[in-house]
């Protein structure tokens, strides 16, 4: 993240940074269950999308139907769950995620479920870096 | 609806119609375990956020965002989860819902949990009317 934000502890610790883009780090969930992108909006203190200022929101909502759009076209998953919850991380997060029916949580969603299985941190997934593309990331810093 | 656009049959059971907006259908559960509201673009075989074009979507966010902050002011909630998931049902639609503590699923999230415990027909929930107030709607054709 930019020095003049903060990113949640539990964040943190369940992601690693892809980039960033001018409204939010774009973060790879560790747990490799599904393919899953997780975006944090830069900015302090917001918990809801209803406190994001109206150009934010339409930026953040650009942002999430271009990963969504990179996720089905790399993964060739059936469907794209998108969701800001947050009832665990109050920081605003949204969770783009691709499911199958053969996924470990189908057709249920995916919080909360089961055990995480980490990823390696050695190479990025596709996904990951067509989602960096998609995106235009800067690299994260 | 419209008569230009069908409503999934599952979501029409689910769900009374509170009015339309110029981009959606706008639901309420039946489902009274939590203030729940439904959006539902008004758009024929689109399944995922980003199969709407740019205009759609920023009407879309900006429905979200006016039903976000309606059901916090009115239900005094903690938090508002937003989720577009559709699994199940796969015509696109978004869920926002009001979320507290003592709730039936928290801080898990509300979908496939439990037994729907249906409202009364009878009266619209406060939180409805003010949804209903905030997006100026039209009343169900």
């Amino acid at each position: 993240m930019t020095e003049d934000h903060l990113l949640d502890p539990r964040l943190e610790s369940d992601t690693l940074a892809l980039g960033e883009t001018a409204l939010c780090s774009v973060r790879l969930a560790r747990d490799g269950r599904w393919p899953w992108i997780i975006l944090v909006p830069k900015r302090a203190d917001v918990t809801e999308l209803h406190e994001l200022p109206a150009a934010d929101l339409s930026l953040l909502i650009t942002e999430i139907a271009l990963v969504s759009e990179t996720l089905k076209r790399s993964t060739g998953c059936l469907k794209v769950n998108v969701a800001a919850i947050g009832n665990l991380v109050r920081q605003l997060h949204v969770h783009v995620v691709a499911r199958d029916e053969d996924d470990a949580a189908w057709p249920g969603p995916i919080w909360g479920v089961g055990t995480p299985e980490l990823r390696s941190n050695t190479s990025l997934p596709e996904f990951a870096s067509e989602v960096q593309q998609a995106l235009s990331l800067a690299p994260p810093g």
